[in-house]
């Protein structure tokens, strides 16, 4: 967290590394950014030992003091050779500095992006889009921190410089509970109560953990007021939970390390005021409106620019005041005419509200039309007999794409196929009911806590045959307006017997 | 309204004028600005008629439509010659307009200060300025106006653009609501509750005159909020007052035409969780904490930083990035270092709230030592028996000046001088009590409704004999640190007999 003040304020770039990508990934970013000065926790001597070689560029590495380490350290500093330490570099300063005069556009901080498809990327941020971006998304209708707050960031320092807020509470003020790096349910539970926190952060899993922690004492929780959700889809059932457990509002937000993060947040309007619980639902499980500052359109597979009627689904793309323009190191524009593309499949309703639909590269595309594969897994998660659900595409002969998925059951369930398959009548057009069902023991995830989906259409590589009836597209209503012609004249059967090739044996 | 958005964005600068002020500043404001198109309303055209030949610069004037006008007016038409009708120029547009792409450093807006010493200074603002002032002035710790809310600025929009709070409802997407001419206290209650207002902004005697009209009726300000106090003190008996009737918490705030106007406002720290209520209210009737975007500091006669230890008084400057640097068509700085001197009088305590004591020029000073006329007034007025006070300064021939007291009774009431002055002993330092009350009718009040002391300086000019003792300033701890040497020797006794001579005479 000083790192993060002094090195901007110095007129330098306070570049974050995600430890767990494999050492290769670290290599590749440190060497891309061309680090100079390596800060590293104690945790992690043995894999910057390891690396230490293939990192020419950096000049030194120090290690932080503090709660873990304390000062020297004999042990440490046998690890790697020149190593410095922190406290002891401190020490060294009379506490004086004339901070430069810096210009507003020169860079503050670089964060590279996780790296599922290609090599990381490296996303730079300036003074200037940092400070805009404080400012936008401390506004009331955004994350909305005072004086009197006490926030809990549960997210890595290194992810998206935590969302932001480090900047956010230092723009008003507030207290900030820094969780370090037990981030179970009962850990953060216990720093909520202590320390009175007001408003946290993290991705659903997070919440997840706390919810199972308080739910047995939801006076640990007495104190929070919001808790502000990203990173992945929120659930009507968890928001409910909190809401009646602790009385507190699950607001759901989105946005990407090309955005600084801030994309959306979810904040009702007047006109929400009368709305039953589940009418309201409906709105706040949607990603929510555009902060002042950011502009977002949907296109079609021909760029053209979609309505905004919170059905039709689209390209999502942003532009505003802190999207990038262009990957660092990079010569091409990552933002042509200044919109980048998000790589989310998303409808918006008139009102401005958002819905991420799935990833472009997720979606599966079945006789001509749009099936979103975070629909069918929160339909999957909502069966009591499954605890995580990915959905992939089925390669057919006739409509490209149908849908497939992967489950893994709740403890000492016994739901079956054929149940889960019935379980999406009435909650998805008939055609978007997938064919088949495979469970597994568990879900491969990624460095960040994301399911691998390109590892699973790799395990899991179905062909269905032609001769086979997928379902029609019944209606163009739910993902209309994509230029795209629905195959007619196939009947509304599922179809039945799938053949499985592993991908290297279909390949061969 | 539209003429804010619709010029600022457009390119042209949006030049408020107040018509309250005479003929010839109205002219020589227009002259200056070099105006060329007037927008005005039917009320201001007599006025305009009277001044045409003297603004040679503007090439057309419009009449505003809307609810005053309707469309064309025969009897206006015939008072200006070329007169032209907004609602005839809006009618033959077809509504489709390229908004250029402009400059954030090119000027948005123009207001002039209304002129109380010298000529009017008009006040140039970019769009960069306006959307950080805007960004920053709506924080949550400052006007913190959500989608939800409901904003009613009794303030004129010549005034500073309405303290810039269009642009923050603008920003949030809330309701605004325009009182229009009648801002008598019942018209504003029933506005308040017709449109379920949750935040209201204005001078202390608009709150005055709410307070009057909503005192039997309080469910009128149920939506009420918040109540935003500028452009004055609030007293304390007003403050709990609204708390106790309306549960309403009034906020302090501080601003001025060269700062766009926010400089300060005030929101309480967690510290102040459970302070008792006298001690929350001698924080709360400070002036506040400044805004992120804008800096503060004290100094003294002779430029040196003083401490902000919440007593020392000294020269309130401010640096920021919505603080002019110089006034439009004046080449000399008006902000030297970047430093603009706010003219006020001020302390700020250790927390960072400020409170202003006076303004520079109406600072009294006795025998080297400072004292606050705003002080004095407001142990004036905290006397049953007066309904408005203004203190000046005598000129006294040993201690240079001392303080006079002009001041109005209550409705019948019979406040003595003797029994007023005594209502100073145990609320000021005694060396600070004033040593005469004269009484009169009314006060005299400038265009924007403050009390001319330049007029008061002039009607009412004493001079104290020097053989009369005035009273040693006893301590210096209340105003310490200006660099000033108190006068010692003279006794304790407040002086009697005072010689009165009208400004004129004594020149004479």
């Amino acid at each position: 967290m000083e790192l993060y003040f002094a090195l901007s304020g110095a007129g330098f770039v306070c570049h974050t590394v995600n430890p767990r990508l494999s050492p290769e990934h670290v290599s590749y970013i440190i060497n891309h950014a061309k680090d100079e000065v390596l800060f590293i926790d104690e945790t992690f001597l043995p894999l910057v030992a390891e690396i230490r070689d293939q990192i020419p560029c950096v000049r030194a590495i120090v290690l932080m003091g503090g709660v873990l380490m304390g000062e020297r350290s004999a042990q440490a500093a046998a690890q790697i050779e020149g190593l410095l330490f922190y406290d002891d570099l401190i020490a060294a300063q009379d506490g004086s500095f004339d901070w430069p005069d810096l210009d507003e556009n020169s860079a503050a901080s670089l964060c590279y992006t996780s790296g599922t498809t290609g090599r990381p990327k490296g996303v730079l941020y300036s003074h200037r889009s940092t400070i805009l971006h404080t400012l936008c998304s401390n506004q009331p209708d955004l994350m909305g921190f005072d004086a009197t707050d006490c926030v809990l960031p549960v997210v890595p320092l290194f992810h998206v410089n935590a969302w932001g807020v480090p900047y956010n509470a230092a723009l008003c003020g507030c207290d900030l509970v820094l969780p370090g790096p037990n981030l179970d349910g009962e850990t953060l539970t216990n720093l909520i109560d202590q320390f009175k926190v007001t408003v946290g952060l993290g991705v659903p899993t997070i919440w997840a953990g706390i919810l199972k922690a308080a739910q047995d004492a939801p006076d640990k929780l007495s104190s929070l007021k919001k808790a502000i959700v990203g990173g992945a889809a929120m659930t009507e059932v968890m928001r409910n939970a909190y809401k009646r457990l602790f009385s507190v509002d699950m607001i759901h937000s989105w946005g990407m390390t090309e955005a600084s993060p801030m994309g959306a947040i979810n904040h009702l309007l007047p006109k929400h005021d009368e709305l039953s619980e589940p009418d309201l639902n409906a709105i706040k499980l949607k990603q929510g409106r555009a902060p002042f500052g950011l502009e977002r359109r949907l296109i079609d597979d021909d760029g053209m620019v979609l309505p905004e009627d919170g059905e039709t689904a689209g390209h999502l793309q942003i532009c505003g005041h802190w999207v990038i323009d262009h990957y660092y190191g990079h010569q091409e524009s990552a933002a042509p005419g200044g919109w980048l593309d998000t790589g989310d499949i998303a409808s918006i309703d008139p009102d401005g509200y958002l819905t991420i639909r799935d990833r472009a590269k997720d979606i599966i595309k079945s006789g001509g039309e749009w099936i979103s594969t975070g629909e069918l897994e929160g339909v999957a998660v909502s069966h009591p007999g499954v605890q995580a659900a990915a959905a992939i595409a089925a390669h057919h002969e006739k409509w490209d794409e149908r849908p497939i998925i992967i489950a893994v059951k709740a403890q000492n369930a016994a739901v079956s196929e054929q149940e889960l398959l019935q379980h999406y009548e009435g909650k998805v057009a008939r055609w978007q009911i997938p064919d088949k069902v495979i469970f597994v023991d568990q879900l491969p995830l990624g460095s960040t806590g994301k399911v691998l989906k390109t590892d699973l259409r790799d395990t899991y590589f179905y062909v269905l045959r032609k001769s086979e009836a997928a379902p029609l597209p019944r209606s163009c209503g739910q993902m209309r307006g994509l230029g795209l012609v629905p195959v007619a004249g196939a009947d509304q059967q599922n179809p039945t017997g799938v053949a499985a090739y592993p991908r290297c044996e279909y390949n061969g």
